[in-house]
């Protein structure tokens, strides 16, 4: 049987921002389980939203970004996304992640949500909302960062799905929703069944 | 064309520990990228590596822990799983961890790797490596540390895949496990067809 959330929750009895740097924020709770037990130095990130977007051209390709990212020290192979901008809806900062990394301009009227994630619900309270784009179209610049360097690529979405089911890509995230678009839109990714 | 790593690789000048706490270490990182850029406040969590496990019962029901997680602040459905831990392999604490949750034990002539994912490339080195176990059994008990109260259930494997479709199991690497699981073993996943 499920279990009822305000049975479980911990009460947190106060906070206390121990971040080293604004690029990674870090609270300090002191909090009170359902058993009573107190625990003064509860960790957690706060680091904000995600959102990512599988871009679906005309001919049926995925738009995948190979990127150097540094906290893993690899080249890795994901869909585009990025932080959820401040003042900016969900979708519209997919939109503009797009853009930026890709220079595929889309509107919101071919933007359909896959589903969300949360990657590590112990430490973090990030959730990363992922976006598909039908159509989409290279039609505008990449607007990158001094630190980005941004390597775009199609795959045909049949080999994307091959490419998480054999590991090379293998970023949580961009693995989980080509298997949700997959089994949404088995035209597209399935093309001989 | 794929890069080559080496050519897109930062070269790290200095690392300082700048850890708010042991339970969640952080380095600051000097860096030169490719370009020659210097950046000086480059973070991130040297979390250790995380190990899952989809155990599947001889009736094909898959094992789900549900557990309140803080960081997120909800009760989530998840595979049972955890921290590797220090001196052993990754089969063995994966074993460990599923013994120490779920109270099924199981040796490693039972586990099968599923692959491996990384849920945060840009912040973090950590992995997740997931597994399978077939024939799992209640055959010995629960071992959990004070702050654990950890609900065990089972659902039908073709259940816990819609589960993962229909949004009800939406931590990362729960997820991506049981979509991994189901294409290698559609037998299992989907009975019916």
């Amino acid at each position: 049987m499920l279990s009822d959330l305000h049975e479980k929750s911990w009460k947190i009895l106060s906070k206390e921002d121990v971040s080293p740097s604004k690029w990674f924020p870090i609270e300090k709770h002191e909090v009170e389980l359902p058993s009573g037990k107190i625990v003064d130095d509860y960790f957690i990130s706060t680091l904000g939203d995600v959102v990512i977007v599988l871009a679906i051209t005309p001919d049926n390709q995925v738009v995948i970004v190979e990127q150097y990212k540094h906290g893993l020290g690899q080249l890795l192979l994901e869909l585009p996304g990025g932080m959820r901008q401040e003042g900016t809806t969900l979708m519209q900062s997919a939109l503009n992640e797009l853009e930026e990394e890709t220079g595929i301009k889309a509107d919101e009227s071919a933007l359909f949500p896959l589903g969300k994630f949360s990657s590590n619900p112990t430490k973090t309270n990030q959730v990363t909302y992922g976006y598909i784009v039908f159509n989409a179209q290279f039609n505008s610049q990449q607007k990158l960062d001094e630190t980005e360097d941004i390597n775009v690529l199609t795959f045909p979405a049949a080999d994307a799905l091959q490419m998480v089911l054999t590991g090379k890509i293998w970023v949580s995230d961009s693995a989980n929703f080509i298997f949700m678009a997959a089994q949404r839109y088995p035209e597209i990714f399935h093309p001989s069944e």
